[in-house]
């Protein structure tokens, strides 16, 4: 067993309203059942901003963000098994959990009991350290939480599955979304795209809610059926009771009467992408209608795989653009104004020491 | 078939602020398909109060109100096969629907798709006539929503299922409630008093949620296994996901945050008693565990029979307080005052023309 703790280096932010400057730092030291990976992309999400920022107001600086993670393994623990040196492999949003409540044995380590370890901000299991995240050169994972990238998956764009990815395709699982399905994603985002190539990937008709018109190119493009226009009050009221599923990606506080009365029986709208209030839901179309709205975290380490494994077979990808490790700052600040199509990868080739 | 006009009586509010007053008018002639009936008791629901008051603004006056109705069979129309004259019945809170929609066709008129017709203050299929309700002397109904009272059910106690009860069954069914489920109670009145029961009859460990501890003896009376202090944050904090189910019967705009941390992962609060607008939830709960927010409308007529039959076997029935037709005013204000223990119950012994 290797007792040297890993010399590292990636970007991170110091302080509240801090930019993310180089910064080097460890990793543990290997235990019996740790894979430790060369990172080659990471993803950027929403909550890497909200965690840069403190915008949750529990930010432990200095803070390392990055929870899209696609490596190369470049060492294994004495008791590893499932890895070996130069696998490809993935990490998600946890990096740790229990193993042994009820939702861990069934595979839901996020929604495990005693709360899950996160690929940054939670403190060490063993350690208390806190974890830091992937916008760095290695990451250290028991390899539990460590995922397969199958063959054929470009690793270039695979990142974002690992967030985005999955936060859209547990729901549409646990909702039992196939053939004949019909689903809605409200918002186009990294959240949202995921959720049309998804939802689509499964066989459903798949419809996209936007304000404006000018994303219907856009939206049959990611392989949508067809665009609601959700100011149009005419096509609105066609769309009543049109719907199994709704899936909202929108990351703030929002109404959600207007896509209410858009389900059918027993319909649920999801929540996926906003902590927080919601503004004040009417119960009528909840009553009138046995309708439902739900939330959903992310997914579980083996239904991540079998998104991974799902992907790879029907080749459905994020939509990426890549940049370099230094132009993250600017990344956030085009994400705030909503202006990346659809994700932002860093290629950790570009960050050197 | 009978041609003429069935003259009856009862009490109407002629106008918004008026109070129910004694009020001569006709039901319709006798369809082939129709049942006639001598109404024997009514329940009071909050309903009733709303649509005598005009309190959702579209109350068609005069209005005579009650959906929760027990009679007797004097008549039946030429091709009235299920029932004859003297056959105990009940008619609930809906009295047509399209009967062909595929909601109508899996015996959920609740949520017939050309929307179904109330007892009260809707217009009749056929004539447009504003259909009345139970506190009357008579009733005309379609033999398809005329349920039949199963022997050895109490008659002047069952009228509040019609409403209270199959308005708390419905939703227990469908999340699938038995043996060994974990149903929490919100309010303690008409409806709540019932979901108790009902969850207690189904095999559920049932706790009441209530804001002070002055509840509990009622509670366990009525077959709830403990009450939760829902001001208690100790209590609450150790009750943290601990329900499959919570039944919310709140009837005015309130905040169900408090709540929605009780549900296990996966679990659902069901709103049955509120029209209008919730106080702003919060999506953490929701979307950390999974957790749902549902409504739920009444339920159809082949589960109204099944109740009703469910608690003749299981001797199910209301807490009533029985009052003359002439009490109803004061009946109406004591239910502002949540001053009933649990449903007002009008003998119609005591209506005379």
């Amino acid at each position: 067993m290797a007792t040297f703790r890993y010399k590292t280096f990636g970007y991170a932010a110091q302080s509240v309203g801090a930019r993310l400057t180089p910064f080097s730092f460890e990793r543990r030291a290997l235990r019996p059942n740790d894979v430790a990976m060369e990172i080659l992309y990471c993803g950027v999400c929403h909550s890497d901003l909200h965690w840069a920022r403190n915008d949750w107001g529990w930010s432990a600086y200095p803070v390392v963000p990055g929870h899209e993670i696609i490596g190369r393994v470049i060492e294994v623990g004495s008791e590893v098994t499932r890895f070996k040196a130069d696998d490809h492999v993935a990490v998600g949003c946890m990096v740790d959990s229990c193993q042994h409540c009820d939702q861990c044995r069934k595979g839901e380590e996020q929604l495990c009991r005693e709360g899950n370890t996160l690929t940054y901000g939670s403190p060490d299991r063993i350690t208390q350290e806190m974890t830091q995240g992937g916008y760095s050169k290695h990451v250290v994972v028991r390899q539990e939480f460590v995922l397969r990238v199958p063959e054929g998956l470009d690793l270039a764009r695979a990142a974002p599955l690992l967030c985005a990815g999955i936060t859209t395709y547990s729901p549409l699982r646990t909702w039992g979304v196939g053939p004949g399905s019909r689903v809605g994603v409200i918002g186009l985002g990294g959240l949202g795209h995921m959720a049309v190539k998804l939802a689509s990937g499964l066989g459903a008709h798949v419809t996209v809610m936007s304000r404006t018109p000018d994303k219907e190119a856009d939206a049959l493009a990611l392989g949508a059926d067809r665009l609601l226009v959700s100011t149009d009050p005419d096509a609105m009221a066609q769309a009543a009771n049109s719907f199994d599923l709704i899936i909202d990606t929108v990351p703030t506080k929002h109404d959600i009467n207007p896509y209410m009365p858009l389900l059918d029986v027993d319909g649920t709208l999801v929540i996926v992408g906003q902590l927080g209030n919601l503004s004040e839901p009417s119960t009528v179309p909840l009553m009138l209608g046995r309708r439902r709205v739900a939330g959903s975290p992310i997914g579980g380490i083996a239904q991540t795989q079998e998104l991974l494994d799902f992907c790879a077979r029907q080749n459905i990808l994020p939509e990426c653009e890549t940049i370099r490790m230094d132009q993250i700052n600017e990344a956030f600040e085009r994400m705030e104004r909503a202006d990346v199509r659809y994700r932002f990868v860093i290629d950790m080739a570009s960050l050197t020491a």
